[in-house]
């Protein structure tokens, strides 16, 4: 290698222990931080914020970069190390240097005073507090998408999508999407208008808290995550954090009822969790040692959440752990009922409680509406009049009010457009890569009946969390299941789950 | 204020940040990072020490300095936030670029490996597996000395010592410790020859872990320490630290038996938390807010720990809630048992377990090692000997070998000559501050038996606290107390107390 390659990832690496420590700052944050430290902590997280964009957009890497770019030796094979770490870098550095500091500075500001004003108005459930500060969300968006420019054949969207995805673009999506949209509509209707739901009536029940946290905590090791490089915590909204494959930090939460909430949050972070720790050690501070990006992340949290977690087999081998680890409160429920309260299907307001099935209408929803604030044809004041027919037509419901409506999510007050459709790939990528475990493994569901995880995180391990970001998200999932994202494997996913379930 | 001076202050709140951060980094290391983390957190903390090195030498400090440090309305009142500043950017900047990168890289790589060297001699008790690791550190040390430079009539150790405690020299430590040492000699051979002492039985019986940790939290608590702004956790070797006055995290340490040990270490930490939390909030991210040394930090530890925490009036309110906390395990101990074993005074060969007289014996010992090794007149090969003749001498014990002798401090493995002599400067000024709030409010031991500890919170935040890096140590001492560090007050504290408890 170089010594002016060498110099670029030495550089690399520094940037990545800043975003490590970030990253530690934030875990600590909404874990370990006494209220009064938030004084500070903004501050703090911004001179760290500062460095790391210094070092980000130093004009010597461009000088590395082009120096190397023209080093046969380090390009010619592009699943090398040292050619995926050239081309991440490169886009990494040109899209930081695309954005001029004053642009940067107001959408801090913006952001800032938004998610403040997000608060107050989802609290007073009061669309008219919020929608000046969004109005000005979705202009410094189109100003950034500006900035950063798209394809001809494509649109602003796609501008503010790359952010979170390396290659999303919205005709893209909407190629997947469409299709997957009537398909949902259909089979919720069907689900509902003649089938006959599961019982819930597990999650009516109280269980300790503390009873709780062990049978998760049990949960999660078994099936794989490795709590000698990792940690689980509460908090309010749960994540994964933490700072490099050897610290992982997974974070849930608890009702004293929904025990499956507890659980199906547990399995989710660890199926984050279980990814950064199987990336590769040897590249730690490297782009080629990442993840390949936000879709592929969610598809291994999906994966464990929905594929294991909500199996006949995992609950063939976690059901009678219930009366071990809750005794009498547990009042005798088992397996059966836990597999019938987690694949419970309705129709309903809020995104994050919503069920595997009707989930990825609300991220169409979202998806749609983005697509046009970033084309400038939808303005804030029109937001909730789309949202709510949206709602009426594609999930059957009617919106009370915009709390329960277009503000009960988190991320445009952040300034985030572009972000949800990451969702959805996540659980597309997740049925096709299960679909093909399922095919070379032979019958995992008997295997997760013993207990036996192990064969599925390997096989993960080993075919998409080693190869850190070799391949960019579609690449990946050709170069892993042979074919390109459709959503035919997860329709036949819940369809063969649900429909038998529903006594169809 | 000047622009120039704006744009230095800004750089020091950036630098303070990242400092902030290895704070926080350093305590999540000991207390929550999951044992696979340490493969990769050295390697993150050397990162973000070298962002902190290149922001500390910058060369556009000197610049800045240059400029503010003519400007007249900076600098008129020395005591004034921005003359405080300018001397101790000024201090921090010479002192950091004195040093060749090559010997700071050296320095890192032996310090180091001799780290290494003696968890594994110490453990053999092999002073052979340590002595050219040792040897290493000397030379290191005297080659930074050297860097440094020192007064003309001043010695090497001075330069080291500098790294410590801003304005610490031999000769001014050498003329308080020199007298102190004969009278510790001969107050301990009169404790112990002539008095009776105190039973330690308390210590014996087994108290519940759990149950000591709410005992000394809640200790802690009613002794001025703000959980809003804090937190209490578990580590192997107690410390205080965390990222500014809002943020602030103890550590302690428990055994089954000593809970006076676990009360001791934590009423220690609050002395360093409390003094953290009263640092001026509006001046955080600058030096003049900042605490003025490891001395005066540690006599804020040890007057909560000694003159508190050991005294008769806190064991007549702290006393009576052991029976509320511990039940029947504590078999009817009371203030009086409690009073008696923490202030039994023996002769023992370890420091971090000695009594609050015998301790500054351990502590004249090293200085008067560390004197001779900076000086090149005490090689490694020969400090044994040199400890152990001290330990006959002073101490009255026989060293049985290096792990319980020379070996048994991590100091010296880290690089550090010159940092002991903080501990016992910290103890007399701790004395001397601790007779003149006496003499201020009153009775505080009446106050302490009814439980209120906040007027001496009050004026030590008052008197030291907000005053953050005003005035150097020396000044500080003089400024609340009227009169140059001695060592009478101390032992007049010790000497009052524990002769009537010796019955003499």
């Amino acid at each position: 290698m170089s010594q002016t390659y060498d110099q670029l990832i030495a550089h690399q690496q520094k940037l990545s222990a800043v975003h490590a420590t970030m990253g530690l700052l934030g875990w600590d944050q909404e874990t370990m931080m006494p209220p009064g430290g938030l004084v500070y902590r903004g501050e703090q997280l911004a001179q760290v914020a500062s460095i790391a964009h210094e070092l980000a957009t130093s004009p010597r890497i461009a000088e590395w970069l082009a120096e190397c770019e023209s080093d046969i030796d380090l390009i010619s094979d592009p699943t090398s190390g040292s050619a995926v770490n050239l081309r991440e870098i490169r886009r990494d550095y040109d899209r930081n240097t695309k954005l001029p500091a004053e642009l940067v500075a107001e959408v801090a500001r913006v952001t800032s005073a938004a998610k403040a004003a997000w608060q107050q108005a989802r609290k007073a459930d009061d669309f008219g507090m919020f929608e000046p500060h969004l109005q000005k969300v979705i202009d410094l968006n189109i100003a950034q998408a500006e900035c950063y420019g798209w394809a001809e054949d494509g649109e602003a969207w796609d501008a503010l999508a790359e952010g979170y995805e390396a290659g999303m673009n919205a005709a893209y999506v909407q190629g997947v999407f469409g299709p997957l949209r009537q398909r949902l509509v259909a089979f919720t209707n069907e689900l509902l208008d003649n089938g006959a739901a599961p019982s819930a009536k597990l999650n009516d029940i109280k269980l300790p808290i503390d009873a709780q946290m062990r049978y998760v905590r049990m949960v999660s090791e078994q099936i794989g995550f490795d709590y000698s490089r990792g940690r689980l915590d509460v908090a309010a909204h749960p994540f994964c954090g933490g700072t490099h494959c050897h610290d992982v930090r997974l974070t849930t939460r608890f009702h004293e009822d929904m025990l499956t909430d507890a659980l199906g949050s547990t399995m989710h972070e660890a199926g984050h969790g279980m990814y950064e720790q199987g990336l590769p050690a040897d590249k730690i501070g490297q782009p080629a040692g990442d993840a390949v990006g936000l879709s592929i992340h969610e598809s291994q949290s999906r994966l464990w959440e929905n594929h294991v977690g909500r199996s006949r087999g995992f609950w063939q081998w976690a059901g009678p752990k219930l009366g071990e680890y809750f005794g009498d409160a547990v009042a005798g429920a088992g397996g059966d009922d836990a597999y019938a309260a987690c694949n419970v299907v309705q129709r309903s307001l809020i995104r994050v409680e919503a069920d595997e099935v009707t989930y990825h209408l609300h991220i169409l929803i979202r998806f749609e509406l983005e697509r046009l604030m970033a084309r400038g044809e939808l303005g804030a004041a029109d937001v909730p009049e789309a949202w709510n027919s949206r709602y009426h037509d594609y999930l059957g419901v009617e919106v009370p009010g915009p709390a329960a409506g277009c503000m009960q999510d988190i991320h445009w007050s952040m300034g985030s457009i572009g972000y949800f459709p990451t969702y959805t790939l996540g659980s597309l990528y997740a049925a096709q890569f299960y679909e093909t475990a399922c095919n070379q493994l032979g019958d995992v569901d008997a295997m997760f009946a013993r207990g036996e995880f192990t064969p599925l995180r390997r096989w993960l391990n080993e075919n998409i969390h080693a190869l850190g970001k070799t391949y960019r998200s579609e690449a990946l999932c050709e170069h892993v299941t042979g074919s390109k994202l459709s959503a035919d494997p997860f329709m036949r996913h819940v369809e063969g789950k649900l429909r038998p379930l529903y006594g169809l």
